[in-house]
């Protein structure tokens, strides 16, 4: 499993990943899901990946591969993320496919892979977009700013109570964070360290890239701030009948 | 889908469901889950079904004519809440059984019932069990005070972060509720009316009993203080280097 969230905000976007890839319990990797791609100056890309690690990492190195020598076709020529989605999501189902050609699904062997492709491309407002394994894809509206990959229903409450397009970047990366915590205390297929990615409109540039490993300070005392003022704010809530 | 929650701790039980039907998104009803079962003045013994409600309503009916005609095994004879587990558990298992007779699935009729078994028997502690379709069933923990069924996973973080053997019960009732707004709100197979049950240890009779309907004013205002809360324990969090 894996947990992605991107959230498009008027201020920015805010990336964060997990970085736990597991093929069963007993077979757990670290590789980080949060992918910035190298694409030219006037347009900032990032992939988001999750499912078949094997998919993901051939889309990658074929995005690259496109870039090094020039097709037809690259990251660095579509003219908006939508074009950029479209063509992510033809060369996922592709390769998909090609892993499938003898209809081989033995021992259950599922080569899909789901991604969020964030960014902005000179002359266009910046998008999140959600690429289906199938190679069709969605992208985020007022209503529904932030989308997710993977294990995505533990820290959805806090997205949906939280984030709206004028939310503050800051503010956005910390429920970001939140999200995040929720999910990985949940379930165990989610795991550090975190990449948290802060990204301002209009310049073509990550504003701020950390990451979290395992005991951070800085995740610790938002983790610990979060957990007391949950705890004050249930305490605090509306008496029953009875207790008053 | 459905949603249900049990809490055990030290000063006793608390208990809460919706109560949305649906075979399908046109095809929706409203059925409490929050079933008190009339087994006798020495015991307190609720029942929290997910799942098929034929298969649910059978196994009611049937332990309802069990206890009316005195039958050789009934709830009300059961010396302890994991034998009553048992007896239930048995009861749903042959019941599914018999509407799969000719192993007919058509349509994707899946007749499987999980269900809560809530309570206290006199002599014995109170506890928790979840049943599942197969008839086995587990209990709560010190570690894990609290059984869902249904949609289980927006609701999770909350009680994962607050709830402890030692939490009050009026507190817990709360965090039951707050659990299960976030999973109305994410999710709209869960809906109101929502039945909220207090029980305290030793008492054999229900604490507090609370249904709160669409738009209930104390569910609104306990709501609003939550979603309010959250918001200034977001801000209030850490803030990052560059804000410093």
């Amino acid at each position: 499993m894996t947990y992605c969230v991107a959230i498009k905000l008027n201020e920015g976007l805010v990336l964060t990943s997990d970085s736990r890839t597991s093929a069963g319990v007993d077979d757990i990797s670290v590789y980080s899901k949060m992918h910035i791609l190298d694409a030219g100056d006037d347009r900032m890309l990032a992939l988001l990946p999750a499912g078949n690690l094997a998919t993901t990492q051939a889309v990658l190195a074929e995005l690259a591969r496109e870039l090094e020598h020039d097709a037809d076709t690259h990251l660095g020529k579509v003219e908006s993320m939508f074009e950029a989605a479209a063509h992510i999501g033809e060369l996922s189902a592709r390769l998909q496919r090609s892993y499938l050609g003898n209809g081989d699904r033995r021992g259950g062997f599922n080569p899909e892979a789901t991604f969020i492709l964030a960014g902005e491309i000179a002359g266009k407002s910046p998008d999140i977009l959600l690429i289906y394994p199938q190679g069709n894809f969605i992208c985020a509206s007022e209503e529904q700013p932030f989308l997710q990959v993977g294990e995505t229903k533990y820290g959805k409450p806090i997205l949906d109570r939280v984030i709206r397009p004028d939310t503050p970047l800051d503010i956005a990366a910390r429920c970001a964070m939140v999200s995040m915590d929720a999910s990985m205390r949940s379930n165990l297929s989610v795991g550090p360290p975190i990449d948290l990615v802060l990204y301002r409109t209009g310049s073509f540039r990550i504003d701020h890239r950390l990451r979290f490993d395992q005991n951070d300070p800085f995740w610790e005392a938002v983790h610990a701030a979060w957990a007391e003022g949950l705890q004050q704010t249930l305490r605090d809530l509306p008496r029953f009948d009875w207790e008053r």
